[in-house]
């Protein structure tokens, strides 16, 4: 399927509107070549700040921003909604939910999903938050749980539902640790005034030594400071064992009873079926050389969460961040025109900027390089980094306000539940959701 | 079930976070009783603007407000977010999916919900909108649909996908068709590059002779003319006789394919079971007496929608509007008070601001009292009183910035596909969403 105007020129075809996919179809502007961008969703998700629409402090479409306006003036930009079932490598097609595709130069920029480990018991019951409908479902179920423990009559009968256990101590589980916190302190009270906060009890739990272990010793120890004094129990060095729903168990037999678990303790790339197993590494990411394209392919390319650039300087690939993904994704843009060119092509050398987590009202870590810093101006650095980030004038300018109106009342966001979330073996999972909806 | 902090003093139950409810609970505040509003959403909704949310133009956040969060302040408040199943006035209390909840003085402010007058058929694959959900719904059906026209080889196989039948000519269905023309001839070549704008088609159909018939025939005329003029066929004195979900058939054989039919021809009160169903009147409305009063009971009062205040004056009662409820809500709250302290009860007197109805940039019509007037002028005001009556500041900022960001784009909203709509025997009115999420 070409689309209707198509060309002689050769067809790039992208898998996934993330930050890597983007930056490919930007670098293809102006070229000589047809771009078709793929997405099972028909917009861009701005993944860092999903724990604030899981929280209610932002809504989904403040964040989200549609493929197809993104790329209103580029001509020779296509878009299409659907899912990819398979990759034809032998043939140059792909197999897809709106029937065959073929492609010239194929790009996989499909991100990561959330890994459970095999642990089939956190999976059915536990709550991830890769995108945005997963964030949603997670806001309903907080939500939801906050109006049960209105109704329950005694302490002991509301504390599964007061209490929010957070596995995973990266940038996600932190920050969502952070906004909890601040959900409990400042708002609970004032929403639901039959509940105390005391009550209300936020755990952060990592079976590694230390919070935010990618960032500095100094920041995981900033953070942790920060996170205890907002009333957060750190939980590290703890392993999960089972999740039945309503009793989370750890490894030396120590328990809680939640009836909220959000798992971000783990991601694993959303590789299509269709490749030889040999070049799947670790976290189901596709092995590259090092211009990101499949290993033993010409004409395959993986960036972002997807690929795994395995090379003397990188033996376990690039860390799963925004920054490489659109790294990537300019090196790849670029290479593909030099290959049609019959040009030299450019070796990717990622260039870390640094890393940010924030954790609550003027906290923030942020290891820029050999500089580091943590408290109020870290957080004004991370508002600002994120505000330029996102896609649209708009979305900048709604979050700026949000950011602004939250900080002076210290009452922002929403919280509505728009849908409930039933809670028995309802999906969870992005999959999930897309087949049941 | 007195909420914890129960005392002696009368307990007021507000079935409904709607216009009407809202007032009540206001003109109760800082008074010696205590309010519980019950809601089966944790939010109000300001329906007013649901077409812009079906269109993409503001998302569902922008025109909801969380209830809990509005009553912050006000002491005497609580809230419940549950569904009332039946009324039992004999013994003062109510059914409840979170269980029995007695009252001491009752509001049924329920509003009330799309009216298929019927037809099982039109129910099954009309959409309404009456609803966050059901526009949410709406706006992915509207989306979905064109991606899948862009997928369509021919003309004649797009147009079902590129039809939008809009039944019901009141404030709903000229707003919207307004809205979907103005997506046609400002975004449609823009977004989706494959359609010719020409081959999208909106029509506005009524059984009666004129659009908005319950305002000015000046108003009506210049509503035409300016619909007409955006392209919209305007097609009244039609009465639709199925609707099978691929064609949509008239009395006297028209017909028209169309996977796009939706449904604002007539409303009916949503009243909870338990009423002698001898005060039960057209529109399922429930009769009162001229200070609110369901006719026949003490302490039971009904506003809005779902009520029907039947005088000399008004032999058919009040129109649905906000004005009516926001008024009636005022009074009821009042009254309640004069007789909890014995005091004697002021009659409802429904004072008439006006109507307003926009249909697109710079084109709306008004009627305030003898004065009339269309154009640019009357869509200032739309604006202005639309803004003015949103709950909660941050809503005001962001719609604002929204409607000034499309003004100067003409390319405003977002139109993301955040739960992708089945189509096939998918749930489509509120009630069948509420059983089925």
């Amino acid at each position: 399927m070409k689309t209707e105007n198509a060309s002689k020129f050769p067809q790039v075809v992208i898998i996934g509107g993330g930050f890597g996919g983007l930056e490919v179809a930007k670098a293809l502007a102006d070229e000589p070549v047809d771009v078709l961008m793929l997405d099972k969703h028909n917009y861009h998700t701005f993944q860092p700040l999903l724990y604030q629409v899981a929280t209610g402090s932002l809504e989904a479409g403040s964040i989200s921003f549609s493929l197809r306006k993104n790329f209103d003036d580029q001509k020779n930009f296509r878009f299409r909604m659907t899912e990819v079932t398979k990759i034809n490598p032998d043939k140059n097609t792909l197999d897809t939910t709106i029937g065959e595709i073929p492609y010239d130069y194929l790009v996989i920029a499909s991100g990561s999903t959330t890994n459970f480990f095999g642990n089939k018991d956190i999976e059915h019951n536990a709550m991830p938050m890769k995108s945005i409908v997963e964030a949603l479902n997670l806001r309903y179920l907080i939500l939801q749980n906050l109006e049960e423990a209105v109704l329950q009559k005694t302490k002991e009968e509301r504390e599964p539902y007061l209490s929010f256990v957070l596995v995973g101590a990266g940038p996600t589980g932190v920050e969502l640790a952070g906004a909890l916190a601040e959900l409990r302190n400042h708002i609970l009270n004032k929403d639901y005034p039959e509940l105390q906060k005391e009550h209300m009890k936020v755990y952060l739990v990592d079976f590694m030594p230390r919070v935010l272990s990618s960032m500095s010793e100094q920041a995981s120890k900033a953070a942790k400071d920060f996170l205890t004094g907002m009333g957060v129990e750190v939980m590290t060095g703890e392993k999960v064992e089972s999740y039945d729903g309503t009793t989370i168990t750890f490894e030396g037999g120590k328990s809680i009873h939640t009836k909220n678990v959000i798992w971000s303790a783990g991601v694993m790339g959303s590789v299509p079926e269709g490749f030889a197993q040999d070049i799947i590494e670790r976290g189901n990411r596709i092995r590259t050389d090092n211009i990101c394209r499949a290993d033993g392919y010409e004409n395959i390319f993986a960036i972002g969460d997807v690929a795994a650039m395995i090379t003397a300087d990188t033996p376990k690939g690039h860390p799963g961040v925004a920054q490489v993904a659109i790294q990537m994704g300019k090196t790849t843009g670029k290479n593909i025109l030099h290959i049609i060119k019959g040009e030299p092509t450019q070796q990717f050398k990622y260039f870390d900027k640094g890393s940010l987590a924030t954790i609550g009202r003027n906290k923030a870590v942020a290891d820029l390089g050999k500089i580091k810093f943590q408290g109020f101006f870290a957080w004004l650095v991370w508002m600002f980094v994120h505000l330029i980030s996102l896609l649209g004038f708009r979305n900048k300018v709604v979050v700026f306000i949000n950011w602004v109106g939250s900080y002076i009342s210290n009452n922002g966001g929403s919280r509505l539940i728009i849908r409930k979330f039933a809670k028995e073996g309802a999906p969870r999972t992005e999959d999930d959701l897309v087949k049941s909806d």
